[in-house]
């Protein structure tokens, strides 16, 4: 059995590859799903499944361009504000078999009402799981916010206390995978680690020191948190679907940097670089800076005209 | 925090970079430290130490190598068969500070005397250890072989057991990074799977399950284990230090095909090149089975001549 991590620096974002005996699952995908692709080719097994923590907001799901590419079933927990027209929904207690590995759906709802926990056993030693896919329910240091229903902030703040209990109910020798790590958006006092567990963070999560589930509640409703502009945008492509990334962007004439049209001018290649020399009115976002804050201040709806370095440069922040 | 597990596939050796706030270490490196130089250039972070379980008996350790590039110091249990010339002594409750990471030394003799496990901490959240590194004391479903003193069976299979129990110590929520994983000769029953807590290992690995220490003993004494014929080649070494690996080969001439002189003369095309066509008294090695059979087939003191496929195969079997 074997387990990747597949970090996406700038957001954050872990995705898993889980591959067992010629099968493979892959839990949370970035739209970038080249790297579950190869992942699979090298062990030679086949992706059966796609499993959706929930619908994320901060990035958009790699998931439809996956199903699309391998065959693999897509599923996404129950309740979510609109269908996910991509997947098929799953619920408490189902059960997948990946090779020697099973997964066992729990239902963690809280930061989003259709969020899933899926725990892992290994067939082979099967007393008490050994490690669980939180999604945005439990960091490592941290939990999941619990603003993104204004009219419901305490109720939805109360479930996710109901959903970490069940969390902590699977043993302090289970592993914990969330969806993120530190210097996500998605939560503010994560641990500067991608490894615990479930003992490991009953004994040190601050959140989770609060016996209490009324004080659990005062404490989360209490929390500030910044809604990035692009969340609503990314929400509605994951229960759309979306494509698989743009190709890698063509070198443009220099007249184009003239007359971009109605294009934003977006250059990448470093702060330096910029104060040495760049066109008016474009926006300078470095590149390694490119993923935390491209979503904030780049338009939704309009196209971009690269400003790069060199041709590594500018196929990486495309 | 970072950690990462350094795989040496064939001999199934499990390696480990940690690196915290720009500082670093190494747990049981290999010969080929390429590897943990990257990491080190890719996370800017000085290699400050390196930590030895044990003295390995199944591959040659990369710490002399590591000292000398680096100047990190070396650490190496009490008690070993002859002097660690390159490494200085640690002894039970040491502490050694990377970063925001704490090592504890922890000694769990019994796989060999000097045995060592290291208690990983993080500052942060340090209640309670978030992991160990335990070398062949404690394997993912196994425990380490303890017939390498065969007039000392029983004695050294107990103190495995004492070893043991101090690891169970630690907390069921303990991270378990061992040595080697599924397919060493350093243990038979590993689970297939690199990822374990102290708890699932005692609700799971069938050695721990032996709850009375002299049945504990009477189990490993009769146990039957392969001691392949260049572990004595590998301890001698381990004890004087090694040099780095030496360079990629030379293409020979075809005419030392003919005469290799005193060389062995080593095929690792594959087992179809090698029955399509060979050099009579050629020894076959397929390049993926060489790891683990070029050790036991190989004698020690002659020179070998290469014959591979291209000259990618032939730099990766040297």
């Amino acid at each position: 059995m074997r387990l990747e991590k597949i970090k996406t620096q700038g957001l954050a974002h872990l995705s898993y590859f889980l591959s067992a005996d010629g099968e493979a699952a892959v839990i949370d995908p970035r739209r970038d799903i080249d790297i579950y692709l190869d992942l699979a080719r090298e062990e030679g097994s086949v992706i059966k499944h796609v499993f959706e923590t929930h619908r994320n907001e901060d990035l958009l799901s790699g998931a439809p361009v996956l199903k699309e590419e391998t065959g693999a079933k897509v599923w996404h927990g129950p309740n979510p504000e609109k269908p996910i027209q991509y997947a098929a929904e799953t619920r408490e207690g189902d059960t997948f078999e990946i090779g020697g590995a099973l997964l066992k759906v729990l239902e963690t709802p809280g930061h989003t009402d259709d969020s899933l926990s899926y725990v892992l056993y290994d067939k082979s030693f099967e007393e008490g799981p050994v490690g669980v896919f939180t999604g945005d329910a439990l960091f490592i240091g941290d939990v999941g916010r619990t603003d993104f229903y204004p009219d419901r902030k305490r109720e939805v703040a109360g479930l996710l206390y109901d959903s970490l209990e069940k969390l902590l109910g699977l043993g302090d020798q289970c592993l914990v995978y969330p969806a993120h790590g530190a210097g996500s958006v998605c939560g503010s006092g994560m641990a500067d680690r991608e490894f615990s567990s479930i003992g490991h963070e009953k004994l040190n999560n601050p959140s989770l020191q609060i016996d209490d589930r009324e004080a659990f509640i005062d404490a989360k409703v209490a929390e500030n948190h910044y809604i990035p502009p692009y969340f609503r945008r990314m929400e509605e492509g994951n229960m759309e679907g979306t494509e698989a990334a743009p190709p890698a962007p063509l070198p443009a004439s220099p007249a184009r940097l003239l007359d971009p049209g109605d294009a934003v001018c977006l250059d990448v290649r470093g702060i330096f670089d910029f104060a040495g020399g760049h066109r008016t009115g474009s926006l300078c976002i470095p590149d390694d800076m490119l993923a935390a804050f491209a979503g904030w201040l780049l338009p939704g709806d309009k196209p971009v005209l690269l400003v790069a370095r060199d041709d590594d440069q500018a196929v990486d922040a495309a």
